[in-house]
């Protein structure tokens, strides 16, 4: 299937100014295709909440063989605008809206959006992200005491499946051998780094925190990770890191003292948990877990702690010394809502309103595994880890021979098996829930420490693996490679993904996929158009598509399949046989192919 | 095309209940046809904002020759719990949501929502609402001081559409009036009246209230509204009435106030406008009018003077003497919202609160023209006046050489021609974005005192216009008839459907018409499958559609067309032909059928 959609998105292409102040105007540019019977398109937009139909007009000096562009210039008059494009031939009406084209009058949740905040560092849109698991990534061989819930493991031995001890296996990864890795990331081309947490806790992922205030000491302590961020500032290389707002460890402080405490009126910290006699352990835990106390945001003083003070732990990690350059957050959907106590949406946007005003100049994604759209209305977190609009339908589209656990991806079912058709319909489901901005500030991933490995996924084929990191890389969105997976590690599921890096036995990986993926972050750290350009799908095949992604001055043409591609005729997947000119072939892989047209 | 798709929706034979506490549990039921390969059914509901999935179990009591239920007892574990079902075939898996089946992953709007607050008064669902405009439906002749904004007009004169005067073509009609035509109104069957503004102002639309304290002398005040209430609850007729949360009147006592008051200090009136000097009358006036000043809610003074306070306006007419059912918000959309002054959510949740506390068995219908989800999601309005998902689409579907203005319903264009598949995907499309108790607690309409009259837009068509009633007195909402649309009454703008309606004129009056609609509300008035039951399409078709609404015990079986039937085979348009037995003709016209069975 050909698309030949007419086509507007919140990239700079189509839209003057995606964050305008009430009152100020608007460009809005809409492209249609010859083929696309047109005699007028109007843009309605809501003012005031009231819905409004104003004319675009078709500008003569951009029309070419293939399409014609329209525009018109709109007061965007409220803090939230939506609007959508109705299209005239005749008497027969058709809507533009961001989930695409619609026969039928459309419901406003299928609006584009421009919102008048602040909308998203800009410097995660030139940068590729690698995310670090840091019990694993690489050890400086420091010899330090051994907490009592490690089970301490060899770096070199081999983990396939294996895993029985879950959160106790302890590798010893550190920030000194970290930083000591920083030159193999520097070629490889990362300019960011998301670490999960790196807080003091009782296992080795760290995500049952005993403290916010300071690193792990085995990881190095504060110390350490200071001489990493000085390395890392030398480098220009970005620091998110991650924080449990849902819950904390059972051995936190604040948990320590709210047990101790009888009444909130003899500790705030009472108050910042759920204390409940009939469960097993007095309080409630995340997912019924003990070790795992829920957070309880009916208490002032915990928002205060946790995110609203100076002092609070969101806060001082924003500020120096360790001025850290965002965070993921940690259970992003369920934070602040426990049945009947819904605080959700309220902690939400006070995070966003804190981070706007701390530093806005620091990314807030969070893990939302399930997204609900209020979630990325633009008040709340810049983006999502995007498992639900990018990971996991790729996963049902590309899996070969998979064996992975879960299959289902939190599905009670085995890997879903889906077309070309259905994958890019999710794609374009997400995208048409969301504002623009949501997605491009959200963190894409192939996989991470809470999945299968892609290699594994597709069956271990590389060349499909690299269809996969083609995808990745030139996707609206941040990309981040989960660490190993450039070198083709494999894992059958979160806690196999784990696998130590092998530095020591390079012939292990697979150099040849490192040298392909090294290009494609290369491509993707450079390109404008990667970077800030609109997302326009041209061809929905029966296993590839294409898209485009544009910006004035350069444009990137994206092949992706699930097959080779050397069996289809040259004009169904190349710029040419969309009568596009003046692209050159920039990356012809097996299953995926880029061309670029700059100037 | 003949819909085989498996359902479920928000109405008894689905959902045990629609309005549970954290932590009760919940019997789904989703039928699935037998010729939909099916061999695993999950529900996804969200727990703490994680989505969970559970089995149903096919339900093997209720297998028919033509279906299969399955169900699963569901906690619900939150205030807000959003869900959908997950279809599975083998590796093949469908999702059914609020808005159809989909075979992508859908995001979370169109899932299915239970909502852990007060529903919407029981009441309404077995009524069937009329509409009166007080000027023009009926005169007690009693004379009266004319005010000087007024232009008297004879009742029986003759109009069309040579209303040039606009606001100021003053008929008399008055409370003493309308209470002498209740028996027409009991034999018609109405269950409910909606008034538009009842409160004094200049002019007689009464949008532009001066005061909120008393009924409009011109109407007969106080007094005759009172002895037309005592009447109407003999009668048991539900009563409500229009209130402008908007805006007021120039020559309202509040902005009367706010105008001689030069700071806010002196009168707290001050701030319940926006002073701006800029505006050629020193405020703003909704839509730029200097006689309809907005109201700003950034004023707490306000909202308790116009809903919070016990003697606000919108509590007092909820209690004795009065005691009104229920309000209908003018323009709903709009309230609360100028430019980046947005405490529009807000406000519409407060008002909400204030009915769920002070009168739960009150009606609170916004007009939102432009309906955002957001305005119906369970914790604003109980329903909107539905022209998005229902008059408007039908008009578009069912116009026939129709000369009305605006043509466009607001739109920029002609009025829009869409086909059947069209007209059901709108309706699809609203109803899948909001819960189902938001549907049912909408207002469907054919018409109003705002825009052309059905017997225009359908060319005067009496069978299309009867086509059109029996989709209002059928569909899930509340039906709202016009004052004079059941006597066929023409009207091809807003103002011209005003006209008096000629009770000393009978044989000016279409009785075949209004038989009919008689009929449809007796139906109407007395079906619970019509009152309470979901909304399952079963055929849509060139020029007709089929749906059924079931209840246990009872099922209508309603076929709608735009052409006559006659010309169609049988089995296309009768139960028969779908498999289903045991039912009798209930209604049979050119262009609608009604089919029912009981027991």
């Amino acid at each position: 299937m050909l698309i030949t959609e007419p086509h507007h998105d919140g990239s700079p292409l189509y839209v003057s100014d995606s964050g305008p102040k009430p009152g100020k105007k608007v460009t809005l540019s809409v492209r249609i295709p010859n083929s696309y019977p047109t005699t007028q398109v109007y843009v309605r937009i809501y003012h005031d909440g009231e819905a409004r139909y104003f004319p675009l007009k078709q500008d003569h000096s951009a029309k070419s063989k293939t399409e014609s562009w329209w525009r018109a210039k709109i007061e965007m008059m409220n803090e939230f605008n939506s609007y959508r494009f109705l299209i005239a031939n005749g008497a027969e009406y058709t809507w533009l809206t961001a989930a695409g084209m619609r026969d039928f009058e459309p419901n406003s949740n299928t609006d584009f959006r421009l919102i008048a905040r602040p909308k998203y560092p800009q410097w995660i849109s030139e940068r590729v992200f690698y995310q670090i698991f840091p019990d694993r990534f690489a050890t400086s061989g420091k010899k330090r005491p051994l907490p009592d819930w490690a089970i301490p493991q060899e770096w070199e031995a081999a983990h396939q499946g294996k895993y029985k001890s879950g959160g106790q296996d302890f590798y010893g990864g550190d920030f000194a051998g970290i930083e000591s890795k920083l030159p193999y990331l520097q070629e490889l081309g990362v300019g960011g780094i998301y670490f999960t947490p790196i807080f003091p806790s009782r296992s080795n992922h760290r995500y049952d925190a005993i403290s916010f205030d300071h690193v792990d000491p085995l990881l190095g302590g504060d110390k350490e990770f200071l001489s990493f961020l000085k390395s890392t500032r030398k480098k220009k290389i970005k620091v998110i890191i991650d924080l449990t707002t849902n819950h904390v460890g059972v051995g936190h402080t604040w948990f320590e003292k709210a047990k101790k405490a009888k009444s909130s009126s003899k500790s705030k910290e009472r108050g910042y948990f759920f204390w409940d006699k009939k469960s097993p352990f007095g309080y409630i835990g995340w997912f019924g877990l003990a070790s795992l106390p829920k957070l309880n945001f009916a208490s002032k003083q915990l928002r205060t702690a946790l995110y609203q003070g100076k002092s609070s732990a969101f806060q001082r990690w924003l500020r120096a010394p360790f001025s850290l350059d965002g965070w993921r957050i940690d259970v992003g959907n369920m934070t602040g809502l426990y049945r009947d106590e819904d605080h959700h949406d309220g902690v939400v946007r006070e995070i966003r309103e804190v981070i706007d005003v701390v530093n806005p100049n620091a990314w807030l994604v969070a893990e939302n595994a399930d997204m609900q759209t209020k979630d990325l209305d633009g008040s709340s977190w810049h983006g999502t880890m995007n498992y639900q609009g990018f990971a996991r339908p790729l996963w049902s589209w590309i899996n070969k021979n998979a064996d992975v656990k879960p299959g289902g991806q939190g599905m009670p079912v085995d890997m879903p098996v889906i077309s070309t058709d259905q994958f890019v319909k999710t794609m374009r489901e997400f995208n048409g829930g969301i504002p623009w901005r949501s997605l491009v500030a959200s963190m894409n991933l192939l996989d991470s420490h809470d999945t299968a490995r892609m290699r594994n996924i597709v069956g271990g084929d590389r060349s499909l693996h690299l269809s996969a990191m083609t995808l990745l890389l030139t996707y609206p969105g941040v990309p981040s490679i989960f660490a190993g997976d450039e070198l083709g590690m494999e894992g059958a599921w979160g806690e196999d993904a784990r696998r130590p890096i092998q530095w020591a036995h390079p012939e292990s990986w697979d150099h040849e996929f490192l040298d392909a993926t090294k290009s494609l972050i290369a491509l993707r750290s450079t390109s404008q158009a990667l970077a800030h350009g609109g997302l326009r799908f041209l061809s929905v095949e029966k296993d590839h598509f294409i898209f485009i992604r544009e910006v004035k001055g350069e444009s990137i043409f994206v092949v992706i399949s699930r097959n080779p591609l050397a069996s289809l005729k040259s004009e169904t997947i190349t710029p040419k046989g969309f009568g596009l000119e003046g692209y050159i072939s920039f990356f012809d892989a097996e299953a995926a192919q880029i061309w670029r047209k700059q100037g």
